[in-house]
Protein backbone atom coordinates (compact mmCIF):
# COMPACT_ATOMS: atom_id res chain seq x y z
CA UNK A 1 0.00 0.00 0.00
CA UNK A 2 1.43 3.28 -0.70
CA UNK A 3 -0.08 6.46 0.95
CA UNK A 4 -0.23 9.84 -0.23
CA UNK A 5 -0.89 12.26 3.14
CA UNK A 6 -1.51 15.66 2.05
CA UNK A 7 -1.76 18.91 4.21
CA UNK A 8 -3.36 21.63 2.53
CA UNK A 9 -3.00 25.62 2.56
CA UNK A 10 -3.44 28.35 0.59
CA UNK A 11 0.26 29.51 0.72
CA UNK A 12 1.80 26.29 1.37
CA UNK A 13 0.31 22.44 0.77
CA UNK A 14 2.43 20.08 2.03
CA UNK A 15 2.58 16.50 0.44
CA UNK A 16 4.09 12.93 2.01
CA UNK A 17 4.28 9.21 0.29
CA UNK A 18 5.37 6.27 2.29
CA UNK A 19 5.02 2.63 1.76
CA UNK A 20 3.65 0.43 3.78
CA UNK A 21 4.72 -3.68 3.85
CA UNK A 22 3.43 -5.13 6.90
CA UNK A 23 4.72 -3.41 9.67
CA UNK A 24 7.17 -1.54 8.18
CA UNK A 25 7.19 2.02 6.99
CA UNK A 26 9.07 3.47 4.16
CA UNK A 27 9.72 6.87 2.87
CA UNK A 28 8.91 7.89 -0.52
CA UNK A 29 8.99 11.63 -1.13
CA UNK A 30 7.63 14.27 -0.21
CA UNK A 31 7.76 18.60 -0.50
CA UNK A 32 5.58 21.40 -0.59
CA UNK A 33 3.86 22.83 -3.46
CA UNK A 34 4.81 26.38 -2.77
CA UNK A 35 1.37 28.90 -4.42
CA UNK A 36 2.14 32.04 -6.04
CA UNK A 37 0.21 34.69 -3.97
CA UNK A 38 0.29 37.25 -6.77
CA UNK A 39 -2.39 35.19 -8.70
CA UNK A 40 -6.15 35.66 -8.70
CA UNK A 41 -7.92 32.87 -6.27
CA UNK A 42 -9.41 30.50 -8.80
CA UNK A 43 -5.27 30.51 -10.51
CA UNK A 44 -4.14 29.44 -6.69
CA UNK A 45 -6.83 26.65 -6.68
CA UNK A 46 -5.73 25.63 -9.92
CA UNK A 47 -1.89 25.63 -8.90
CA UNK A 48 -3.05 23.09 -6.34
CA UNK A 49 -4.93 20.86 -8.42
CA UNK A 50 -2.41 20.59 -10.91
CA UNK A 51 0.21 20.11 -8.58
CA UNK A 52 -1.12 17.47 -6.36
CA UNK A 53 -2.24 15.84 -9.93
CA UNK A 54 1.48 15.66 -10.94
CA UNK A 55 2.34 14.37 -7.42
CA UNK A 56 -0.11 11.22 -8.04
CA UNK A 57 0.46 10.40 -11.32
CA UNK A 58 3.92 10.40 -10.58
CA UNK A 59 4.08 8.36 -7.30
CA UNK A 60 1.22 6.31 -7.75
CA UNK A 61 -0.49 6.38 -4.83
CA UNK A 62 -3.25 3.14 -4.09
CA UNK A 63 -5.33 5.55 -1.04
CA UNK A 64 -4.63 9.17 0.10
CA UNK A 65 -5.00 11.08 3.63
CA UNK A 66 -6.10 14.88 4.70
CA UNK A 67 -5.90 16.10 8.26
CA UNK A 68 -9.67 17.51 9.01
CA UNK A 69 -9.11 20.70 9.86
CA UNK A 70 -9.59 23.20 12.73
CA UNK A 71 -11.88 25.68 12.04
CA UNK A 72 -9.70 28.96 12.18
CA UNK A 73 -10.83 31.98 15.01
CA UNK A 74 -10.60 34.44 11.88
CA UNK A 75 -13.74 33.31 9.50
CA UNK A 76 -12.08 35.11 6.68
CA UNK A 77 -9.14 32.95 6.89
CA UNK A 78 -11.17 28.96 7.40
CA UNK A 79 -12.81 30.08 4.26
CA UNK A 80 -9.49 30.11 2.19
CA UNK A 81 -8.22 27.25 4.22
CA UNK A 82 -11.94 25.51 2.95
CA UNK A 83 -11.41 26.49 -0.80
CA UNK A 84 -7.87 25.02 -0.70
CA UNK A 85 -8.73 22.19 1.05
CA UNK A 86 -11.64 21.49 -1.69
CA UNK A 87 -9.38 21.85 -4.42
CA UNK A 88 -6.21 19.55 -2.87
CA UNK A 89 -9.79 16.98 -2.22
CA UNK A 90 -10.82 17.61 -5.61
CA UNK A 91 -7.23 16.74 -7.32
CA UNK A 92 -7.53 13.22 -5.11
CA UNK A 93 -10.99 12.38 -6.03
CA UNK A 94 -10.20 13.21 -9.43
CA UNK A 95 -7.68 10.44 -9.83
CA UNK A 96 -10.04 8.15 -8.37
CA UNK A 97 -8.46 8.06 -5.11
CA UNK A 98 -10.08 7.16 -1.81
CA UNK A 99 -9.68 10.03 0.86
CA UNK A 100 -9.36 9.57 4.05
CA UNK A 101 -9.37 12.26 6.73
CA UNK A 102 -8.21 12.27 9.95
CA UNK A 103 -8.24 14.74 13.06
CA UNK A 104 -5.12 16.69 14.34
CA UNK A 105 -5.22 14.86 17.28
CA UNK A 106 -5.58 10.88 15.84
CA UNK A 107 -2.91 12.22 13.56
CA UNK A 108 -0.66 13.29 16.50
CA UNK A 109 -1.35 10.13 18.87
CA UNK A 110 -0.60 7.78 15.99
CA UNK A 111 2.81 9.38 15.43
CA UNK A 112 4.03 10.99 18.90
CA UNK A 113 1.75 8.95 21.10
CA UNK A 114 0.32 12.40 22.62
CA UNK A 115 -2.74 14.27 21.14
CA UNK A 116 -1.40 16.99 21.98
CA UNK A 117 2.16 17.30 20.51
CA UNK A 118 4.52 19.86 19.78
CA UNK A 119 4.95 20.23 15.85
CA UNK A 120 8.58 20.00 16.49
CA UNK A 121 7.66 16.66 18.14
CA UNK A 122 5.94 15.29 15.30
CA UNK A 123 8.79 15.97 12.71
CA UNK A 124 11.45 14.52 15.61
CA UNK A 125 9.16 11.77 15.16
CA UNK A 126 8.42 11.54 11.50
CA UNK A 127 11.97 11.92 11.04
CA UNK A 128 12.19 8.46 13.63
CA UNK A 129 9.70 6.39 12.15
CA UNK A 130 11.07 6.40 8.43
CA UNK A 131 14.68 6.71 9.15
CA UNK A 132 15.03 10.12 7.44
CA UNK A 133 19.03 11.57 7.97
CA UNK A 134 17.40 15.12 8.37
CA UNK A 135 14.59 16.64 9.85
CA UNK A 136 11.74 17.28 7.31
CA UNK A 137 9.59 20.54 6.71
CA UNK A 138 6.94 21.67 9.08
CA UNK A 139 5.22 21.35 5.83
CA UNK A 140 6.49 18.06 4.86
CA UNK A 141 6.06 16.48 8.45
CA UNK A 142 2.31 16.98 8.47
CA UNK A 143 1.95 15.33 5.42
CA UNK A 144 3.75 12.25 5.88
CA UNK A 145 2.55 11.94 9.92
CA UNK A 146 -1.21 11.84 8.12
CA UNK A 147 0.24 9.49 5.55
CA UNK A 148 1.33 7.14 8.86
CA UNK A 149 -1.83 8.11 10.75
CA UNK A 150 -3.60 6.23 7.95
CA UNK A 151 -1.27 3.56 8.13
CA UNK A 152 -1.54 2.91 11.41
CA UNK A 153 -5.64 3.16 11.24
CA UNK A 154 -5.83 0.97 8.02
CA UNK A 155 -5.62 -2.22 10.03
CA UNK A 156 -8.72 -1.56 11.89
CA UNK A 157 -10.97 -0.96 8.73
CA UNK A 158 -9.30 -4.32 7.23
CA UNK A 159 -9.80 -6.59 10.18
CA UNK A 160 -13.55 -5.52 10.51
CA UNK A 161 -14.03 -6.33 6.69
CA UNK A 162 -12.04 -9.28 6.97
CA UNK A 163 -14.58 -10.42 9.79
CA UNK A 164 -17.54 -9.35 8.42
CA UNK A 165 -17.96 -6.54 10.72
CA UNK A 166 -18.07 -4.15 7.84
CA UNK A 167 -19.03 -5.60 4.35
CA UNK A 168 -16.31 -4.68 2.11
CA UNK A 169 -18.69 -2.26 0.05
CA UNK A 170 -18.96 -0.18 3.14
CA UNK A 171 -15.63 0.95 3.47
CA UNK A 172 -16.21 4.57 3.00
CA UNK A 173 -18.47 4.26 6.16
CA UNK A 174 -15.15 3.88 7.97
CA UNK A 175 -13.78 7.54 8.15
CA UNK A 176 -11.13 8.73 10.49
CA UNK A 177 -10.59 4.88 11.72
CA UNK A 178 -14.31 5.14 13.43
CA UNK A 179 -17.47 3.27 12.15
CA UNK A 180 -20.06 6.21 11.26
CA UNK A 181 -23.11 5.44 10.25
CA UNK B 1 -20.06 36.32 -24.82
CA UNK B 2 -21.36 34.15 -23.02
CA UNK B 3 -21.24 34.21 -19.55
CA UNK B 4 -21.66 30.90 -17.47
CA UNK B 5 -22.56 32.23 -13.26
CA UNK B 6 -22.10 29.96 -10.40
CA UNK B 7 -23.37 30.15 -6.90
CA UNK B 8 -21.98 27.35 -5.07
CA UNK B 9 -22.95 25.24 -2.11
CA UNK B 10 -21.99 21.75 -0.67
CA UNK B 11 -25.69 20.55 -0.80
CA UNK B 12 -27.20 22.74 -3.81
CA UNK B 13 -25.12 24.48 -6.38
CA UNK B 14 -26.80 26.57 -8.70
CA UNK B 15 -25.92 27.29 -12.40
CA UNK B 16 -27.09 29.61 -15.21
CA UNK B 17 -25.73 30.64 -18.67
CA UNK B 18 -26.58 33.55 -20.29
CA UNK B 19 -25.18 35.62 -23.75
CA UNK B 20 -24.91 38.79 -23.94
CA UNK B 21 -24.60 40.92 -27.63
CA UNK B 22 -24.53 44.79 -27.21
CA UNK B 23 -26.95 45.40 -24.77
CA UNK B 24 -29.34 42.24 -25.01
CA UNK B 25 -29.30 39.74 -22.29
CA UNK B 26 -30.16 35.92 -23.86
CA UNK B 27 -30.95 33.18 -21.64
CA UNK B 28 -29.10 30.16 -22.59
CA UNK B 29 -29.58 27.30 -19.64
CA UNK B 30 -29.80 27.32 -16.27
CA UNK B 31 -30.18 24.66 -13.29
CA UNK B 32 -29.33 23.41 -9.71
CA UNK B 33 -26.89 20.51 -9.26
CA UNK B 34 -27.95 18.41 -6.40
CA UNK B 35 -25.08 17.47 -4.06
CA UNK B 36 -25.85 13.98 -2.85
CA UNK B 37 -25.73 13.94 0.91
CA UNK B 38 -24.64 10.37 1.92
CA UNK B 39 -21.58 10.48 0.47
CA UNK B 40 -18.07 11.45 1.84
CA UNK B 41 -16.94 14.82 1.64
CA UNK B 42 -14.63 14.23 -0.91
CA UNK B 43 -17.18 12.21 -3.43
CA UNK B 44 -19.57 15.26 -3.08
CA UNK B 45 -17.26 17.71 -4.07
CA UNK B 46 -15.81 15.76 -6.72
CA UNK B 47 -19.63 16.21 -7.68
CA UNK B 48 -19.85 19.47 -7.58
CA UNK B 49 -16.43 19.37 -10.17
CA UNK B 50 -17.67 16.95 -12.50
CA UNK B 51 -20.77 18.42 -12.98
CA UNK B 52 -19.72 21.74 -13.76
CA UNK B 53 -17.05 20.65 -16.25
CA UNK B 54 -19.90 18.92 -18.15
CA UNK B 55 -21.87 22.46 -17.69
CA UNK B 56 -18.99 23.77 -19.49
CA UNK B 57 -18.35 21.36 -22.15
CA UNK B 58 -21.75 21.77 -23.34
CA UNK B 59 -22.90 25.38 -22.68
CA UNK B 60 -19.15 26.40 -23.93
CA UNK B 61 -18.84 29.43 -21.96
CA UNK B 62 -16.57 32.75 -22.82
CA UNK B 63 -15.88 33.79 -19.03
CA UNK B 64 -17.07 32.79 -15.41
CA UNK B 65 -18.65 35.01 -12.46
CA UNK B 66 -19.05 33.47 -9.02
CA UNK B 67 -20.71 35.41 -5.69
CA UNK B 68 -18.07 36.53 -3.48
CA UNK B 69 -19.24 35.00 -0.44
CA UNK B 70 -20.02 36.08 2.88
CA UNK B 71 -18.58 33.83 5.96
CA UNK B 72 -21.10 32.10 8.24
CA UNK B 73 -21.26 33.16 11.67
CA UNK B 74 -20.92 28.95 12.23
CA UNK B 75 -17.22 28.69 11.57
CA UNK B 76 -17.72 24.72 10.61
CA UNK B 77 -20.56 25.94 7.51
CA UNK B 78 -17.78 28.41 6.42
CA UNK B 79 -15.39 25.81 5.89
CA UNK B 80 -17.99 23.55 4.01
CA UNK B 81 -18.97 26.00 2.04
CA UNK B 82 -15.01 27.20 1.31
CA UNK B 83 -14.42 23.68 -0.21
CA UNK B 84 -17.68 23.52 -2.00
CA UNK B 85 -16.53 27.38 -3.54
CA UNK B 86 -12.84 25.57 -4.04
CA UNK B 87 -14.32 23.04 -5.90
CA UNK B 88 -16.56 24.70 -7.81
CA UNK B 89 -13.80 27.41 -9.15
CA UNK B 90 -10.92 24.37 -9.50
CA UNK B 91 -13.52 23.32 -12.53
CA UNK B 92 -13.73 26.52 -14.17
CA UNK B 93 -9.72 27.52 -13.64
CA UNK B 94 -9.49 23.33 -15.38
CA UNK B 95 -11.43 24.30 -17.98
CA UNK B 96 -9.39 27.06 -18.96
CA UNK B 97 -11.94 29.71 -17.85
CA UNK B 98 -11.40 32.88 -16.78
CA UNK B 99 -13.32 33.61 -13.28
CA UNK B 100 -14.77 36.70 -12.15
CA UNK B 101 -15.74 37.40 -8.25
CA UNK B 102 -18.69 39.91 -7.39
CA UNK B 103 -19.87 40.71 -3.66
CA UNK B 104 -23.87 39.74 -2.76
CA UNK B 105 -23.68 43.66 -3.06
CA UNK B 106 -22.81 44.09 -6.45
CA UNK B 107 -24.53 41.49 -7.75
CA UNK B 108 -28.34 42.89 -6.26
CA UNK B 109 -27.56 46.11 -7.12
CA UNK B 110 -26.27 45.35 -10.51
CA UNK B 111 -30.26 43.01 -10.67
CA UNK B 112 -32.10 45.34 -8.74
CA UNK B 113 -30.80 48.57 -8.63
CA UNK B 114 -30.80 47.57 -4.73
CA UNK B 115 -27.86 46.09 -2.88
CA UNK B 116 -30.10 45.07 0.06
CA UNK B 117 -32.98 43.53 -2.49
CA UNK B 118 -34.51 40.25 -1.18
CA UNK B 119 -34.53 36.98 -2.65
CA UNK B 120 -37.69 37.22 -4.16
CA UNK B 121 -36.59 40.44 -5.54
CA UNK B 122 -33.66 39.25 -7.57
CA UNK B 123 -35.86 36.46 -8.82
CA UNK B 124 -38.67 38.72 -10.07
CA UNK B 125 -35.81 40.90 -12.14
CA UNK B 126 -33.76 37.47 -13.55
CA UNK B 127 -37.39 36.82 -14.98
CA UNK B 128 -37.63 39.92 -16.26
CA UNK B 129 -34.23 40.63 -17.73
CA UNK B 130 -34.31 37.82 -19.60
CA UNK B 131 -37.77 37.09 -20.65
CA UNK B 132 -38.43 34.14 -18.94
CA UNK B 133 -42.13 32.71 -18.81
CA UNK B 134 -41.72 31.41 -15.32
CA UNK B 135 -39.94 32.26 -12.24
CA UNK B 136 -36.37 30.62 -11.45
CA UNK B 137 -35.67 29.00 -8.86
CA UNK B 138 -33.41 30.80 -5.87
CA UNK B 139 -30.48 29.30 -7.00
CA UNK B 140 -30.70 29.58 -10.72
CA UNK B 141 -31.91 33.18 -9.98
CA UNK B 142 -28.64 33.89 -8.34
CA UNK B 143 -26.28 32.53 -10.51
CA UNK B 144 -27.97 33.79 -13.76
CA UNK B 145 -28.19 37.31 -11.64
CA UNK B 146 -24.05 36.78 -11.36
CA UNK B 147 -24.02 36.19 -14.73
CA UNK B 148 -26.11 39.49 -15.55
CA UNK B 149 -23.45 41.12 -13.45
CA UNK B 150 -21.00 40.42 -14.96
CA UNK B 151 -22.55 41.78 -18.27
CA UNK B 152 -22.85 44.83 -16.57
CA UNK B 153 -19.42 45.37 -14.98
CA UNK B 154 -17.76 43.85 -18.61
CA UNK B 155 -17.72 47.15 -20.13
CA UNK B 156 -15.58 48.53 -17.83
CA UNK B 157 -12.84 46.19 -18.15
CA UNK B 158 -12.77 46.39 -21.98
CA UNK B 159 -13.33 50.71 -21.51
CA UNK B 160 -10.51 50.58 -19.34
CA UNK B 161 -8.29 48.20 -21.57
CA UNK B 162 -9.21 50.03 -24.66
CA UNK B 163 -8.09 53.37 -23.91
CA UNK B 164 -5.23 52.04 -22.19
CA UNK B 165 -5.36 52.66 -18.53
CA UNK B 166 -5.29 48.96 -18.19
CA UNK B 167 -2.95 46.88 -20.08
CA UNK B 168 -4.39 44.01 -21.87
CA UNK B 169 -2.06 41.64 -19.92
CA UNK B 170 -3.74 42.65 -16.63
CA UNK B 171 -7.29 41.94 -17.16
CA UNK B 172 -6.92 39.54 -14.26
CA UNK B 173 -6.10 42.75 -11.53
CA UNK B 174 -9.58 43.91 -12.26
CA UNK B 175 -11.41 42.24 -10.18
CA UNK B 176 -15.35 42.43 -8.93
CA UNK B 177 -15.23 45.66 -11.29
CA UNK B 178 -12.90 47.21 -9.60
CA UNK B 179 -9.16 47.80 -10.18
CA UNK B 180 -6.94 46.75 -7.35
CA UNK B 181 -3.07 46.55 -7.30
Amino acid sequence: MRILGIDPGLRRTGFGVIDVDGPRLRYVSSGTIVVPTDQPLAGRLKVILDNIREIVQTTNPTVSALEKVFVNTNPASTLLLGQARGAAMCALADSLLEVHEYTALQVKKSVVGNGHAAKEQVQKMVQHLLGLSGVPTADSADALACAICHAHFHPLTQRLKDTGQLPASQASRVRGGRLVG
